[in-house]
């Protein structure tokens, strides 16, 4: 890193301006430091009878928070610091600060406060309703909390304000900017290219060879082995921890120091826990990677949710899934499971992993039919928000949009429209998704042009390098850029499904022989 | 219990200010859940590199806490309030909760805010700084940590006030009203006994036979026993959670809904996690039982920290190192540990967990020592917070007092002075223990003469009846009442040490045949 671009990633604080604006932000980070491990916890550990009582300390938190956010002194520093930064002695952490401060100023000074503590009640609550009906397989049970959540999300869009429709204010909250228009032009091309290729794979009557997956794999053992593969990807358990959640996420109590991870586990299901602690892996060493010097600010995050998911996604299948990574990484999962993979080898399992088949479960899919899950999930999204379909028609809509697009149907709800948590506490996010399907393809391609013998050092068991390399140009400057500007940076152009498209096609026209 | 009883542990939410006085309490009590959610989150799970996040957030939490606990409108509506709760139609619950407000309010806006965080940032990193000290047995690594501790609470201990010495000011804190002078009173007949049953025990010759416990028990097994033990006492884990760390202990994020203990275990010591296990079960069901009306406010607590330890004494203790006890619950310990206790008696394993041995370690000491181990830290903790003796004397004060009192002397700090977490945030609350344990035999002694079939039901495995009794006439009430009227009402007299000495000498002249 240059001495220019470290400099770009401290603050100012010989301003006081900056140093007041930094007190404020501080203290607004240290919060929600505090609900991230309440909500770690009630994904964790919490005791199903805490419910009540978490709902309330979860509800006064946001309400503090609104309350930090909404303080008319931030109003008038960001005011008068957005255009002080402009100048040249000022830093680009500086400008990502006053950018993000007064993003979450305006945002937050059009919300009234008791209505961000109810949401908060309620989606506390509905997360809680999700577990017990996904369990149950009772959509009915999960409906009316899903039905206030849609109505509070509604009201949040029409106080936010938008042009085209009503979604697209939810999108702009996970992706700054991101309308559902831009998500179509950006999204064709993702589902012609898997529809293609699906077909393809099934009129090529080829199969790859799933069946050295079909065994049991002890749970203990998995969680050995996920431990080991996430510090071969260079994961630091100093700072962070695994454990066990229903539905595998990331969550940070303060980047870079404290970056935690889940994943879930199936004794039947090997890939499952594997695939998903290296998308939560690729999460986390992306907040881990951000500079000391942004600790307790919004910089110490992500440059967005679609961004985020670039590292997520490339980490679990433009390396994870690679036949050349496994060539480097077998030998641990040989360890783990001597008996299972006696007499197998690394091109077999990397191949298995690819095994491309239409299916239930999102985060199970393979690479091809992956972003089909998003697409209906997207338009479901965007009629249900724009007033279009009712609550209560989810379940059938999700059936023949399975249908159409998988030519699968859910036999349950379960396994249908309660698989995910997202809906639980918003809508919005599942575009960021695909997009981290798009970015992680350009960035990947950089690394590949980068690193001429990208393959060759990871068939010998070396990930660190790419680590190191997005570590610098890119984890480093955690959300000091807007998404657009740093993927100009790490990538030099802007975003182009056609990266995406090129890499699904030569990576399964070389598994499946097409 | 009566309907003058039960409307005393609702609060009379017709009257405005009572209701703006609660809205102000829930919001203290929900922060304080956040932090203790944080403190439970380090001492179980929390990555070791954190460590500087996390006193940050633990610093900015107390700043807020304070700040609205030093609000002058609460010291306005406690004012106004004060007189007007002592009409007959306000509750109980309404003069506790005044009393409660007004003693926080007074004790924090006798301290800066900028006091209360650091000395919080100081007490996150103290408490990492004795976990590492303690096991590199490195007193000089912590000792720096504690004496910023001692003048912290010097410093309080002065602002607070106090008419005889400045460690009352620290007793105060966890048993209102209560002075080094009191104490001596109190411990006196302790001491005397403690000293002469040992005596008697070491000149009598005679031994308990400890052989069955010299066996190795492997910890996973202990975890399930241990929980079995919990849920035959009462300890309720659907509003729970059981958890390991390094010093064991109980914590609340809202009374009576979640409360969480935790326990540790050593393969070759089985009664170390069972008498932790219910030592905490005794402070959990104190916690589980308090009415729920009571919840985000401060009554959802004990009454003190001498009353807290009086339950979970007298579950340890008085039940827990029972005959009867474990003629009901040993047939648990033979189903966790058939092998190990084919042929032995629930007489023989009671009597081993009684053994009667001077010691170094005090959560492991028998009870006929155990007030001694107090009574130490007792005068070691009043002569360093009145400067009488300095901090880096510690090591060598704590060995000669060991010798004296014990007749066992240290080989390392790690058994000895750094062997307790508690300095590591602070002083006074040693005391609490064997106030505990003497408020916990009158209760125990009123409990026996209430159920004169005491034991007889303890031996058919029930202690049900127990838990109806105490939650009813006890945990209910949290801390609605001060700890000497709620004592009267539980046992009809006030604190007296004989109880202690009478059970004690009883206890062991039948054990020891002396």
């Amino acid at each position: 890193m240059t001495a220019t671009e470290q400099k770009n990633l401290q603050f100012t604080s010989s301003d006081e301006h900056i140093r007041e604006l930094l007190t404020h932000m501080n203290i607004i980070s240290d919060l929600g430091a505090f609900s991230a491990l309440a909500d770690w916890d009630q994904q964790t550990g919490m005791p199903e009878g805490a419910g009540e009582a978490r709902a309330h300390q979860m509800a006064t938190m946001q309400g503090l928070i609104h309350e930090r956010l909404t303080n008319p002194r931030l109003g008038e520093l960001v005011l008068q610091l957005e255009e002080v930064v402009k100048q040249p002695e000022y830093t680009d952490a500086d400008r990502g600060l006053v950018y993000h401060a007064r993003r979450s100023y305006d945002q937050s000074t059009k919300l009234p406060r008791e209505m961000v503590e109810e949401m908060e009640r309620v989606r506390v609550k509905s997360f809680e309703a999700w577990v017990k009906a996904r369990h149950n397989n009772d959509f009915a049970s999960f409906s009316p909390w899903l039905q206030r959540t849609v109505e509070f999300q509604r009201e949040v869009a029409d106080r936010f304000g938008y042009q085209e429709c009503r979604y697209d204010a939810l999108l702009d909250l996970y992706e700054p900017g991101l309308t559902a228009s831009r998500v179509d032009v950006l999204f064709a091309p993702v589902r012609e290219v898997s529809a293609t290729i699906l077909k393809r794979i099934q009129e090529s009557g080829h199969k790859v060879d799933t069946s050295s997956l079909s065994n049991t794999f002890p749970v203990e053992k998995q969680q050995e082995l996920n431990k080991h593969l996430l510090e071969s990807m260079g994961y630091d358990f100093n700072r962070g921890q695994m454990a066990v959640s229903a539905h595998p996420f990331t969550t940070s109590f303060g980047s870079p120091l404290d970056v935690r991870l889940t994943t879930r586990y199936d004794e039947k299901n090997l890939p499952w826990s594997i695939m998903s602690s290296l998308h939560e892996g690729g999460h986390a060493v992306y907040e881990q990677g951000c500079a000391p010097s942004l600790l307790r600010t919004p910089l110490a995050s992500g440059a967005s949710m679609g961004v985020h998911e670039s590292q997520s996604r490339l980490w679990e299948n433009g390396i994870g899934r690679s036949e050349a990574f496994w060539r480097g990484q077998f030998p641990i999962v040989q360890r783990a499971f001597p008996e299972q993979f006696q007499n197998l080898d690394a091109k077999t399992f990397a191949h298995a992993l690819n095994h491309v088949e239409p299916s239930l479960i999102r985060t199970e899919a393979d690479e091809v039919t992956y972003n089909l899950h998003i697409i209906i999930r997207f338009e479901i999204e965007r009629a249900l928000i724009n007033g279009d379909i009712a609550v209560e028609s989810l379940p059938s809509i999700w059936s023949s949009k399975y249908k159409e697009y998988l030519s699968v149907e859910p036999p349950t709800d379960s396994l249908g429209v309660l698989q995910d948590v997202h809906w639980s506490s918003g809508f919005g996010y599942f575009p960021s998704y695909t997009l981290g399907n798009l970015y992680g393809a350009q960035i990947y391609s950089k690394l590949r042009s980068v690193f001429p013998d990208f393959d060759a050092r990871l068939e010998q068991g070396d990930t660190r390098f790419v680590l190191s390399w997005l570590q610098e140009n890119m984890y480093a400057y955690g959300a000091t850029y807007k998404p657009a500007d740093l993927l100009k940076r790490v990538v030099g152009e802007e975003a182009d499904p056609q990266y995406f498209v090129r890499y699904l096609t030569e990576k399964f026209s070389g598994i499946y022989n097409l």
